[in-house]
């Protein structure tokens, strides 16, 4: 019965990654592999508080069918909190709360993307939103990100040749690099941008999670008619309950609502109202900061056991702030390779591949999660990377 | 910008539900056009503590993202439930748990289908999969039912005519209707499937809302090779939660995972491990017994007004479980006309036009729900339709 599939489904590039993480998660392996957050700081008696209250005050209504939309009171708070922490004005109208952003992503390509249509992601990128848009079956144009943020030569010839319908970022700490666009690069790929019918997608899950550096602009600011926000609770409280949402124009929130009914109706309406109950009872703010504080010091170590132990010719991209490194080897030392070396040891990482897309593939990239490892175990893990990274070099000059 | 919509989402019929539930969920309106259950019978005290047990016993796991195929427990708690109540046995393999079965119906389109492609759907038949399908674009063939089942003439035609990829059926107290196939249809049906390249999707949102009559033989026992099972807990312990399930055979439930993952990753495991947790704690029988005679009972208030005002013209289709009747009035009166008239005195309903595809529609049916109102409200807003009826048959008498 097989030949009833799809041909959409027949196209979605398999998960790498999910294979790897089957080998990661096992218990006595040091893993680097997860796009997890730390289950360290989840705040579950918080959480527990508000499961309590809301089903005591509101249990009723909790637990009914709710609308597509989401809820507006944490529509509210959300169109609340881009106020006062990035001074942008947002009706709580043109927020559609999704399971994650990840929905975000599908319920994206769902309303905006025909077979053919061109799109624009960076290399590399967020394997989530390629295979989320991969479905819609797009030609995806690939623009190269460096520490500054997107290559602005490849963009401007890839917006001039193909008109894509949208341009999907994560220029804050992006996944798997870590790196942020510059306020320079911010500005001037708006200029590009500009007054074209390409929409641009800044993905944000990891935004608030600073360790240093300046806050950039956010899109929505330098190009508010053409820019679609993604954020999610997912990384500053609990990846869990699925919690995200999408911010569009007025021109796209209504057709994405209906994508979203025809999806799933509505967003699990009970953790919509224990997620609001929580940010009702304690402070975001300090819970954000206790979580960036605790990974700015996994970071910090594992950056010290990499200069401690690593090759100089092994780079490390600038990041300010997140969940990742992104390392390079020397030329010739294949990412792949050094996986099947270090899962041997016990070590697993995600090697860079699943992040370029179609042939366009470069084998010596690696990602590493500083965030879910003790000190202990990132010192002892990178310690192992290195002595198989020297090994592979020896054998390279051998060979 | 609005030409950068997909050709998918123009496609998509308009909800009429919806804004008829905007006029109709205002609070002195006596509503019978929910698709909700009774909030009466909500366990709420039960799920409170459920959420702290999963919070104190197992808070980091329940709170960390999970495998896209749904939590292991209460994948294997449906297949031991299908064993019980239906003697069906399933492997915990071919289950994935999805945002209610809703969301199984937007897979499912997405796996299976391109543009073009035949499917046939119940006349009237459930909005939520008209919808959740027309994004994929099929040619939809709508197979006219009676209290009996499909009409097996007008399946088989489309059959022999179309291919279709799927075949998609409420069998037990379908929405809208209420009535179900009877044994011999459901056995007949199969035989024209069975070995053909159709598959038949046996949605059963109200399966176990039975308040009379005889169980029927699920599809899966009587065509296992081609039968998709959809299941929910929506009617029997919350919607809010947005829990379902698909149960696929092998060469489909990968595919499922893969357009699952692209979707929202997984779905929201704090509230499966809270399912799973009231379902050690609880018994199921004994809530969907509970829930089953408070809807029986409210069915007999309704049907009972129905005799004592409507005139004899106005037919009632058999159901035995479930939550809707569905009313066909005398031809030429107009259901439209009806709401107009029953909205101005506060009484709402659905009328049957939504239910309906393309042009083929009928204009003097509609479906009423019993399960929200009380009795008294039950008996009122009866009271108040059939005055409206009469009017209207008195006018069309005049005219």
């Amino acid at each position: 019965m097989k030949q009833l599939l799809s041909k959409r489904i027949q196209e979605v590039p398999e998960s790498f990654i999910r294979s790897i993480l089957k080998v990661a998660n096992q218990p006595d392996v040091i893993s680097f592999a997860g796009g997890l957050p730390s289950a360290e700081l989840f705040p579950i008696d918080a959480l527990e508080k508000a499961c309590a209250k809301v089903l005591k005050n509101n249990g009723k209504q909790a637990l009914q069918y709710a609308s597509s939309e989401g809820d507006d009171q944490l529509r509210r708070w959300i169109a609340g909190r881009y106020l006062s922490q990035q001074s942008l004005t947002i009706s709580p109208n043109n927020i559609l709360i999704t399971n994650g952003s990840q929905q975000a992503l599908d319920l994206l390509g769902k309303v905006l993307l025909d077979k053919g249509d061109s799109i624009v992601i960076e290399r590399p990128g967020y394997l989530g939103a390629i295979q989320a848009f991969s479905l819609y079956q797009p030609t995806m144009h690939s623009v190269s990100i460096n520490n500054q943020g997107m290559i602005l030569s490849e963009l401007e010839h890839v917006l001039t040749k193909h008109q894509p319908k949208l341009v999907y970022t994560v220029p804050n700490f992006q996944n798997p690099t870590g790196v942020s666009y510059s306020q320079q690069n911010r500005e001037q790929l708006v200029t590009l941008v500009l007054g074209s019918k390409t929409l641009l997608i800044q993905d944000d899950p990891y935004g608030e999670l600073r360790f240093s550096g300046q806050k950039k602009s956010n899109f929505m600011s330098l190009l508010p008619e053409q820019t679609i926000l993604l954020g999610s609770f997912s990384k500053v409280i609990t990846p869990s309950f699925r919690l995200g949402w999408v911010v569009a124009p007025d021109w796209l929130i209504k057709p994405l609502v209906i994508a979203k009914q025809a999806a799933d109706l509505h967003t699990n309406y009970f953790s919509q109202r224990i997620i609001f109950q929580y940010l009702q009872d304690n402070s975001i703010d300090l819970h954000i900061e206790k979580i960036s504080q605790f990974y700015a010091s996994k970071k910090a170590a594992m950056m010290q056991s990499i200069k401690q132990y690593f090759p100089a010719s092994v780079t490390v991209a600038e990041s300010e702030g997140g969940m990742f490194l992104w390392l390079t080897l020397p030329v010739g030392v294949s990412a792949m390779a050094l996986f099947d070396q270090a899962i041997k040891q016990k070590v697993a990482f995600v090697p860079g591949k699943p992040f370029y897309i179609g042939d366009d593939e470069v084998d010596n990239t690696l990602r590493l999660s500083y965030v879910t490892m003790d000190e202990v175990a990132i010192n002892k893990g990178i310690k192992v990377l290195a002595d198989c990274i020297n090994q592979i070099l020896a054998n390279t000059k051998r060979g």
